[in-house]
């Protein structure tokens, strides 16, 4: 049996959350813990609330709405996060969380009972942009992080997530962890790559996460007059980095064919037109499917950090940001999700997720699949996210029809 | 005939001023137009109206203090400026404008008249960092840069040159050009470099200043998420100004021995650890004694920009931000600041400077010349920048000396 949603409600619904913290270029600026997730927290509380759901709220601002089954056994838990990437777009996560609200509505709509009760999730700071690290929530929620430890990141400005949670009255009662035995999760979410789209497929049936190596490097030399300071009397912060920056870019083309390295933060101080940089942090991410790729990169990009430091005679340090091995999902979920794909008549295809997402954390918990929505361009992580309504359409059927095949199952 | 200051009174001054915005770490943090910089100022009007200058400030902020000389002729210039780098050091500029005002005092204290009249002065931020251009005010006086193209310079915050003038009340009624015609100017700087600390002399003779090629390169790719994009589909604006940043270290080594080519600030948008730059700008400085070293360097540079644009399928813009042919000083005044330190009985020698000055544009008007202090191991431009009170005291009484000398030539 498969489950095609209401699409005009479900486009609603997409639009609703969109304008919450809409930029003046069609996207999204919607970080964690902000206003503007206040503001969408209140909208699906609304939601969930109006459809029946009863919501908890855990101590690390998870959010869950259960709808229950004819029997009071391990729910399937679907859902993804509203939080945003700074100037990002409108699908990213959110897709995922309208697409469970929207399978619930078109159950309660239908009348349709299910075995196992439903339950659909936003997750705290997916992001990781505001406050590091990312999939927080998740993580927490998993016990793969520490409550406590999370409560206490600061973003920039020095405030914690702890302070936000209360401030936006989003530090639940209910404690941060599973309350009680899942029988699976399932998460939609965009590709925020190009294979889908490259291929023409319809949607996306995924068997896995890339792992990852995420951290930052700090130079210290000497700040010192960019005039007056002969080249052989330098210690330039910068010169160093950008020796290992530089790296960055090649060490993936020594490893994997889906090996890939980015450098996407730079702060230099005293960062200045006439200063020669002092102090010169920097933040790397590798992401493979393979755990020994992701160890050699790492390994190499130590290696070249401790060479350039040499080469210009300047102090480094090292520091790790997150880490996360490469995720395999189960044959039970990925098949659920394909055969949801076909029974709906798409052209589907089998791939291996480049981004992290909270399936992670959740498959450390019980098992676990993803559907994935076709990226246009493959563009994510900012306000030029596009994905046409048939591509987001198409994978919340997908999404839908493999929960409720879950939902109906045998207990 | 020598002059030698009182060298208590002169330590205190220097002290004065240096506690109007000090920093924890002993350095000072000044920047142009600021609330620190209207402190010092008002600082400077009582000192110079105590020793019955007759105070001016002109309609850029540049302010002088005139001693009558005997006859109503063309006066000697001294100074420098008050304000600092972001988190600078205590002696640069600050030192000749104190340095100007205790010879001011040493004839006043002896009653010593001079043939020609004496003012001192403090130009407008001489540092460029809040606001470029560098030498701003000192630019407009000589008639190098044009008033109003300079009154409309902002700071990061959008806030203009003209409107932080008037709010800290330093834009004069006097026309921002030479009163009249001038002698000579005579400058005291720190050296900012290690040459004068390397050969242990105890003041520098300059014999000219080095030409300069400041400018901006920015870089616009495609911010994307750094997981879910492969290597072959991205355009990474950091990427591209990676293979820039590190020729600037590179190209001077193919040039003059005295080249020096830094990149000072960087500044990556969105500047996320999880996203591809989308867009990267970068400045860059060259600094050599000849023009052709700078044009070659320039040249250089726009071709490695091109063509890490080419590779990176990046698109790309260049801005300049300041540029300066190298000068060279007149005889007459390298002579006197010259005979003044061997009067005095101080080794010195001659030495071109690395780091641009007020005397650049002072030049363009009259007869120029400048005294070096020891920079200790050559630091500038950072709080940890030192010069003992030797060195301050040396280079102040060559300064007093030699302008002197010019003060009392017939007319």
């Amino acid at each position: 049996m498969t489950i095609t949603l209401n699409r005009q409600r479900f486009i609603e619904t997409m639009q609703e959350q969109a304008a919450i913290g809409a930029t003046e270029n069609g996207g999204l600026h919607r970080l964690a813990l902000s206003d503007e997730d206040k503001q969408v927290r209140d909208w699906l509380v609304d939601q969930m609330e109006a459809e029946d759901l009863s919501v908890r709220v855990d101590a690390f601002g998870n959010m869950f709405g259960r709808r229950d089954g004819i029997s009071d056994t391990a729910p399937v838990l679907v859902g993804s996060h509203l939080d945003s990437q700074p100037y990002g777009g409108i699908y990213d996560g959110a897709l995922g969380v309208v697409s469970a609200l929207e399978f619930i509505r078109e159950l309660n709509d239908e009348d349709i009972k299910t075995e196992r009760p439903i339950e659909i999730v936003n997750w705290t700071n997916e992001e990781g942009s505001r406050f590091q690290p990312t999939l927080q929530g998740s993580g927490v929620w998993a016990g793969v992080r520490d409550l406590n430890d999370e409560y206490a990141k600061t973003d920039s400005d020095g405030t914690t997530v702890e302070a936000e949670l209360e401030r936006i009255g989003y530090k639940g009662t209910y404690p941060a962890e599973p309350s009680e035995e899942y029988d699976s999760y399932l998460e939609l979410h965009v590709e925020q790559g190009p294979y889908l789209d490259d291929a023409g497929d319809d949607v996306g049936i995924v068997t896995g996460i890339v792992g990852l190596r995420w951290g930052a490097i700090t130079y210290r030399g000497e700040a010192n007059h960019s005039g007056a300071t002969p080249m052989h009397r330098r210690s330039d912060a910068l010169v160093a980095a950008n020796d290992v920056m530089t790296q960055v870019r090649r060490i993936p083309t020594n490893l994997g064919q889906q090996t890939v390295g980015t450098v996407g933060a730079v702060d230099v101080h005293p960062n200045s037109i006439n200063v020669i940089p002092g102090e010169v942090t920097f933040t790397y991410g590798f992401r493979d499917p393979s755990r020994d790729v992701l160890d050699n990169a790492h390994e190499r990009l130590l290696f070249e950090a401790e060479t350039a430091a040499k080469r210009e005679g300047v102090t480094w340090n090292w520091e790790q940001r997150a880490t996360a091995d490469p995720v395999h999902f189960n044959d039970r979920c990925i098949n659920a999700v394909e055969r949801a794909a076909a029974d709906l008549g798409y052209d589907s295809k089998r791939i291996f997720s480049g981004g992290v997402h909270d399936a992670t954390h959740a498959n450390e918990v019980c098992d676990t699949g993803m559907v994935f929505a076709v990226s246009e361009e493959g563009k994510s992580h900012t306000e030029e996210e596009y994905t046409n309504w048939d591509g987001c359409y198409n994978a919340a059927n997908t999404l839908a029809t493999a929960a409720f095949s879950l939902a109906v199952d045998e207990v």
